[in-house]
Order: C-alpha cells, then structure tokens, then sequence
C-alpha cells in the first residue's frame, strides 16, 4: 500500500487519489472511442468499451479519418493486423486527435516480429505523441530497441516476475515514459505502469487471461476510455490495469470452480467490466515503485 | 393490440396474418444471405443469420461479387467500417441482386458521423432500390437530410420514447418509406416498421441490448434472412424487428436475474434467436400507428 | 476399432500408436501458428489455437509476411473474404513456409462458389504443396474438377452419411491425397482423412456444430496447431478432427441438457477444446476404411 522515492515514503492513497471515481466518470460522460485496430479482436475490444460504458466506433477509410476522429474524446491505435492502408488511416486520425489534443493511446501488437510493426509503432510515437503507450515487454523492449527476441504477439508469461525484474520493468518503464513524453504500460503477471515521475506496479490478474485472445487489445481499449475521462493519464492508466487485473482474477476463479473452460473465461471477464462501478479499485494490488 | 387508420380500426392481426410463419419458413427454405458487413460484427451478423436457420456468406471481393451475390436469396449492405474497395464489392453485389430481383438490406451504420458514410448510404438507396433500411434514429434523420448530430454509431436511447416521439417517428419513416419506396426501420426503445402504407411500432426489447456491440447489424442480417423467406417485406421487417425484441427482452431478464453481464447478454440473445420458432411472436408488442 | 486393407486387417491403434500424446506436445511447444483468415472467424480461430496451447499470430500485410512466416511453425491458409491483397500475404507467406518446410494448412473456404476461390486454392495446392487439406465435401468436390453445385460455404448436412457414400468419400479423399501427395480431410458427420496410404472416417460431432460460425475454420486452424508439433501429418489430422467431433459432442450434450441455444453451443465447444488433455482420444470413433 505504499512505496519509497527518494528516500520518502509514498502513500499509494495520495497518488490515487479520486482514481476509484474513473469507471463511473466514464458512465457518466459516455465518451466515444475511436479504435482503429485489428479484425482478429475488434469485436471484443468493442465489447470492452461498451461494457465500461464507453462508445467505440471503429472507422478506418482513411477518407472519414478527420470527420470521425474529431466525433471521438479518444483515439486508440493497435497495430495487430496491420495493414498500409489502415496505417494511412492511422496518421490521419491521429493527426485530428493532436490537432485537438484528444488522448491518443498505442498498442504496438507484434512490435518486435516484422520490422513494419516496429517502424510503425516508433513512427507514431515520434510524430503524434500518444498519451499512453501499452504493450507487453516483448514489445516495449522491441520499441526501446533492445529488441532481441519477440515470439510476436504474447509475452512469456514468467516476465516480469520476482523482485529484480520488477525493478528493471520499472526503470525500463519510467525511462521510455520520460523520453517519449507519455505513459508508459508494460503487462503481464505484474503490470508496471509509468509517467516517468510515478511508477507502479499492478499485481492480481490470472495466467488464464493469457489464454485467450485480445486481453492486451481490450485493456489499451478501455484505456482509451479512461483518457477521455480523466485527464490525469497515468491514474487513468492504473486504473485501467487494475480494472482488467481484478476482473482477470474474479473471472479466473469462477470459471476455475465451475470446471469451464476459456471461453467462459471471455464471458466472465467481459462480464465483470460491465458491472464495474469503481469501488472495487480499493481492493486492487498496486504498490508505488 | 389494434390502430386508427384514416379513422378505420384496424386489426393487428389483419396486418400481420401469417407473420408467426416466417421463422419456420426461414428453416425450411434455409436462405443463403450474403452480407457485405463490418469487421467488428461480422462474427455476430454470421451467428445470428445461422441461429435463424439460413446460411450466411460474408464475401467482399469485388472480382467474386457477381457470383456470390446470385447464389444468394438476400443481400445485406452493412456500412460499417467502411472501405472504398467494400462499397465497390456492394455496387457489384447490388447489380446483380437488383438484376435477380432478389431483396436488399441497406444498414447505414454511421450514416450522419462521416460525408463518405451518408453519401454512401444514399447513393444505395438512390442506385438499387433496397427492399428495407434499417438505422437508428440518428442514421435515418442523416439519411433523410436532418442529420443535425450523430455521434456515430449509436442511438440516444431515451429518443423515440413517448407519444409524441412515437408519432415524430412514425412520420419521418412512412414519408421516408413513400419516398424510396421500401421499407424503413428505425431501431429504438420502440421500433418503428413502415413502407408508407402500413406503420407500427413494436416495443420490447431492453437497454441492455445497446450495451453489446452489433444488435443493430444482427437485426439487419436477420431481417436479410426473413426478407429470402417472405416475400411481404414490410411483414418481413416487423416479424424480424420483433424477434430481437422478444428475444433481447428474454435474455436480459435471465442475464438480471442470475447477475451476469453484458457478455451473458449477447450469449442468451443469440440463444434465444436459436430456439424462436415463430409462435412466440403472438406476445410481441405491436402497435399498428 | 480395425478394419481391412488390402485383405490384411489392420488394427486403428497400430495406425494411431502415440496419437494421445499430440494434444500435451502441443501444449509443451506451444508452437506459433501463423494464420491468413477470413475476418468472420478471425476471432474463432484465433481463441481455438490458444484453447489448444498454441500462440496465434494473425499478420497479413504482404509486408511483413516472410518476417512472421518465419516465426511460425505452421501456416494455415483460409480464403474465406478472400481479397487479392490477402492473396498477395499468402503466396509470400508460404513461400517462406516452404523454403524453411514448415507445414502449411488449406481451408478452402468457398471453392466452387467463385472462380476466383476455387482457382486460388488450387494455385495454392499446386504451387505451395500443403500437408494438409481440409474442406467440407462441396469445397473439396469443386477442387476435384466435380465441383457441380456449392451451396458457398456450408455442406449439405446429409452428405457422406451411409456406408456407399463413405467409401465414395474415402476414394475421393484417398485419390486427391496421392495426387496433391498431402493429408486430405472432408469435415461432415463422417469426417474422412486420407494420405493416399492411410484412410480413415471420424464420427462424432453433432449437426449442432454446422449451426455455428466457423467449426470447419477452427478446425483448419487446430490442425496447423497440430502439425506444427506431431510430424505424421495424417495422425495430426485425425486428432485434430476427433478433437473436434469429441469436443462438439460433449458441448451439444450439455447444451441440449440446458435448454440453451448456439452461442452456448460455441462457449461450451471452445470450453472442451481448453480442457481436452489428449487421452480422450481413445473414446474416438474412427474406423479404418
């Protein structure tokens, strides 16, 4: 519940404070969220935005990109599938949502496995400066250029865990999100979540999630949500790790009791976004860096 | 149970004689329907149009258009998610389905939210006569020159509700329907059916079943189907209109009661449409305007 | 459980010896499957691989394909929506696949339903040398030069029921397998899976799978998950298709006890495939024809 930064002792309630009134501010406001993303999890990323209360729309002809993207309180870029032409689409979205200075949130799916993904991801951040980038460590390490090895789409899920790795995702973390101006999210067991000034850990979760499609995608889509509203981008980036940790968790151990499978898990998950109200954040495992 | 029309009574059951047949006729017959529909619902159109009983094909490639489409018993025309190449791949697909006299859904997904969508979605309606349009308020309103503000993809739920609504509703749709001579229907708390002779409105339904992505595509892609079987279009419309009330109102009252989410929501309602046989349409609630 | 070949009876666990073990082998590599899909059971497909054990990665940007190609350890082709950009990723896809002989999977989703499909699949066969083909009997019929009627992309329920229609199946099968020199496998009620040598019919199943999207596509998919971790390509056939039959039958069992519909049926389905450890297997029904 608290951590130490330069020799003073951080109270977790102080940097969170107000942080469990994001889900309902969400409700509330009914943002719309602009996803230009991958076919393989769009539908659940969809479903993500409108579980949390939130509206997707979820354009990608280049030629409607200025018109829609002004409509939306956030822009949300996932590079899985990638496509030219959704690329196109990217820019020009993207271009409208810093001219109006709409949080623009990164997913760089695959960063690491194709040279286009990373050139791609490195590119927007460069020229349209996100107010989050979120991906697992095998991407973000491929953004930093210390790419080595990405199997592509998932992280190993022994990342990350133990003290000494979570040291070094959070020096890994904070250094990006001071160089690329912006927060930075790096999931897995343990999510690390950093603006640079402030870094924490998100613990909870369930190995279950990593079984099944899009559990990153929907947590940069919900992401997405929470920028648009609540302007302070790192507690809305917590929030959204600790919202999908706690939902993982209580999902994982409902489909574990009732003997189901993955695709139970999909439902319970989702299922659990929808009857968030925000309270139960008090309950997540954040503990400041 | 009954309307005043020109100061003549009529009978619900006049109007819609026949109509508890469709579902059946639709099992029997087994339609293929082919859609040219977004990547966000296309799993779910595909689902809901095999829950139904018919057989859905989902082919965009313009170079396979002509063929594809004259395997088909209907088209649905599905702008969401809008590409230039797609609306070339429906012009194809619409030629030929114009050709065999087979029936059109236009579902102008975002119409009003960009130029490209609303011109889009006229050009259809102007070029290949469909036999129904099927939108929000929001679309239709765009569509018919009232765009006003859309803020894209959904409906402001609390439009259409009451009586003078109702009858606002009533009117934009039977003038719409006079003047494109097909049906129209206008997705709400009340669903309003007209092809300018005949208007309803049929109830049921449930706000929940604007918290999961793609009911509207669904409601499209079934109508495709019931459309393949029943050659009354505006009988066609209102029996598929009524089907997802009816079965989003069964499904969100068990998703309350065992106090589930949105994604138990989308499991029962495409249960639902799996076991419709047709009878259940006598309790549908319609209102003959 | 054994049947005759050539006069000599043949025992189903000789031919099968060590088949239980593929579904664990699986889930110990946990291969990444490279899959080129259609974008209505993108979602399926890629739940199913990770159900199974695998890592799905989806890429299909010409781009990028001989840089994801050569991550995998299998590549499965699918040309449901085919588009000619997708074509494209494919032949650089499984160019790489066949220079490093990584194995290569066809769904030839749709063959017979336009020229475009049918000559893609066979360029495909010709050109890329698949280990695989997997496709319903209308599909592999249209392959064969004897396409006559598809329907597009559904088989006829009733097809290859019958003891005739089984040996017309297994010499169909038998003979496309030497000429193509790959596994064939024709899904229906009696899945039949040949390698020219070895031929065999898989019951099991139920009718309730042909009323959800993307069965045979998961199915497609499973099997490249399976041959990139058994390297009898016919024993990695036949299990991935009695994992299918087996899985089905228990989830349309429990749906049936339930009263619950299709979308039930696909949540149970990908439930079974998360839970099968492999020696369910002996439970299979397979003959050897």
């Amino acid at each position: 519940m608290s951590g130490e930064t330069n020799g003073k002792r951080i109270d977790r309630d102080d940097f969170l404070s107000g942080w469990t009134a994001i889900p309902q501010k969400v409700r509330a406001a009914s943002p719309v969220v602009h996803c230009i993303t991958n076919y393989v999890t769009a539908p659940w990323c969809a479903d993500a935005v409108l579980a949390a209360g939130a509206a997707p729309i979820m354009a990608d002809e280049p030629d409607e990109m200025a018109e829609i993207a002004s409509l939306a309180g956030a822009l949300v870029l996932n590079i899985g599938t990638l496509r030219h032409s959704r690329l196109t689409a990217m820019r020009l979205a993207a271009e409208t949502a810093k001219r109006l200075a709409r949080p623009i949130v990164l997913d760089p799916v695959g960063a690491g496995a194709s040279r286009l993904r990373t050139e791609s991801a490195l590119e927007i951040v460069r020229e349209f400066r996100p107010a989050a980038v979120r991906g697992n460590i095998s991407e973000i390490l491929a953004l930093a250029g210390r790419g080595g090895e990405t199997r592509g789409v998932d992280a190993s899920p022994s990342e990350l865990v133990g003290r000494r790795r979570l040291a070094d995702g959070a020096r890994l973390a904070a250094s990006l999100a001071e160089k690329w101006r912006c927060v930075v999210a790096i999931s897995g067991p343990y999510d690390i979540v950093s603006d640079g000034a402030r870094t924490c850990a998100v613990g909870g979760g369930d190995e279950m999630m990593t079984r099944i499609t899009g559990c990153g995608c929907m947590e940069s889509a919900l992401l997405g949500a929470y920028l648009a509203a609540e302007p302070d981008a790192w507690k809305a980036a917590v929030a959204a790790m600790a919202l999908m940790s706690l939902c993982g968790q209580r999902a994982a151990r409902a489909v574990r009791q009732a003997g189901e499978g993955t695709a139970s898990m999909r439902i319970r998950l989702l299922d659990a976004v929808s009857l968030f109200t925000g309270g139960e954040l008090t309950a997540a495992d954040v503990k400041i860096l």
